[in-house]
């Protein structure tokens, strides 16, 4: 059975909405991660709930709902980050928590109502915490007749090494990686416009058009190899981009994260997204790709309304 | 003091999200607008509700928290549209609501769970029932460079007729118009292309290209000339197209209901937003606009997510 435009952002936007019935079960199942100072900045599974109660009692305020940071010990950014730091390599050390086998050395930015760092986060524990993580993505693609011979607009499409740790020999997007602190998007666009693709940082700049971004909030699935990362909260921002690509440019795999690279109709990747061979949230951005060019419009997709709003959610936390 | 874009959103967006406080006072001072069949596809103030009630009561199911379409009397599209036909109707002769001033020989379409006409409304009457209705909006600009002297990306935009009984005078997108039954979409970026701007049908398919969709929810204010209009709920999908225009030509208004239009630059447009001149939910477009074409981008724009979100809310009724 083909999978549906709708069936794929129902896919990675999984978690209930407020306004649905199903929410009821978010609020019951789940605990609110809050600052010191009393704004909601994420959300724990029971595990991982019990596991700083545990351990880490003397550090946050508990309560039969939330667990929050202590507002005398956690009133700085530096002492947020160590406390964390140190619950994170305490459970990597202890295999508390498969995810953190996925360790990166590379911290996400948690922000407070004012577009402020609140707390830095090693990558991997992020989703331990369930607090919004942010990313890049961007389309290369190579314009209709750019060649001079009609041909239709096309788009590079990557198949990620089988090696990758997650979701390999799968489709992508031309780039994508993590906003790793402290470097910006324009400059997280070309350094992994080099790594993934071998795009230099003069042609990444001249061609390179933000587009806007995509919203969206992931659950883990219950996984039997993986109790305790099953429930965990994901909340995910990633900024989109548009890159122009002369046909002559072949975008060539730096740091082996990459298989290859091909150059796909979007009937192709079309056909690719309904066959589920695309890594799952590289399926949304392809999808709002097609809906911005208008490649996918009202009148043929049937869903296009529910497919807009939740590839743009309004995030519960505050945002970057 | 100049408006940011998120203050031009916000006046748009007005109905607070059910993960907001306030929105409390949405539910306790408001009445749910249910069909027949059990299905929320409005939202009522409290004048609408008890006159539903003083003369209608037999044909609605009434609670102290909604109004349903009679199981029995509402069952057929036909009988919906005769029943609220009549009660438009009725409130018109007795200049019960102001907004029926506003008459337009116009039915907006009130869709079901799997996209089917539901019920057909009077426009005026629309916003008494606060049930969500549709539009298109076309953005007709100039390429930069599309006169190969180096000329920047410009905007037609229309000043709006000073005697329009809505926002006259105010600036608009290029085109817009109302989705009437039983128009389609291109049916009705053509029919108003050539109304509004005198644009052929021909150029008009083909230049335009479908670009998304917006979506927010208005709320009136209260309005001490107008107490029966205070509160009504205006939910808002409006299909977005981008209209590629050659250099030669040249708008020209049709039907009276535009004063002239200008070619502006972003730069114009974005002082004219801050300004406020522009025709409000018509803002949000041009934002939309501006960030699909990066010319906001999230280095410049710190309410850059929360813009996004706000422009693509998530409806709580059926769409089409």
């Amino acid at each position: 059975m083909p999978l549906s435009f709708l069936d794929l952002v129902k896919a990675t936007d999984v978690v209930p909405y407020p306004s649905d019935p199903e929410y009821a079960l978010v609020r019951d199942f789940s605990y609110d991660f809050i600052s010191h100072n009393g704004v909601k900045i994420g959300r724990l599974t029971a595990p991982v709930y019990k596991a700083l109660i545990a351990d880490y009692a003397e550090s946050f305020v508990v309560t039969p709902t939330a667990i929050q940071l202590h507002p005398d010990h956690c009133n700085t950014l530096e002492a947020r980050n160590k406390l964390i730091a140190r619950i994170a390599a305490d459970w990597r050390a202890a295999r508390a928590f498969r995810v953190l086998e996925g360790w990166r050395d590379e911290l996400y930015t948690v922000f407070n109502p004012s577009h402020v760092p609140y707390l830095l986060i090693e990558r991997a524990a992020s989703m331990l915490f369930g607090v919004i993580t942010y990313g890049v993505h961007i389309i290369g693609y190579v314009p209709a007749d750019a060649d001079g011979c009609g041909s239709p607009l096309r788009v590079w499409v990557p198949r990620r090494s089988a090696t990758k740790a997650t979701f390999p020999g799968m489709l992508d997007n031309t780039v994508a990686g993590g906003l790793g602190y402290p470097y910006g998007l324009l400059e997280t666009c070309v350094k992994e416009c080099y790594e993934e693709a071998g795009l230099s940082e003069d042609y990444v700049l001249k061609h390179l058009t933000s587009a806007g971004v995509i919203t969206y909030a992931y659950q883990h699935d219950y996984d039997k190899d993986d109790a305790s990362s099953t429930g965990l909260y994901q909340p995910e921002v990633e900024y989109i981009y548009d890159l122009r690509m002369d046909p002559e440019i072949v975008p060539q795999p730096v740091d082996g994260e990459v298989a290859e690279f091909n150059l796909m109709t979007v009937e192709e990747i079309k056909t690719e997204l309904a066959n589920g061979t695309f890594k799952p949230n590289t399926a949304l951005v392809q999808i709002d790709f097609f809906i911005r060019h208008g490649l996918i419009t009202p009148e043929d997709e049937p869903d296009f309304l529910e497919i807009q709003a939740r590839t743009h959610r309004k995030m519960e936390y505050p945002v970057r």
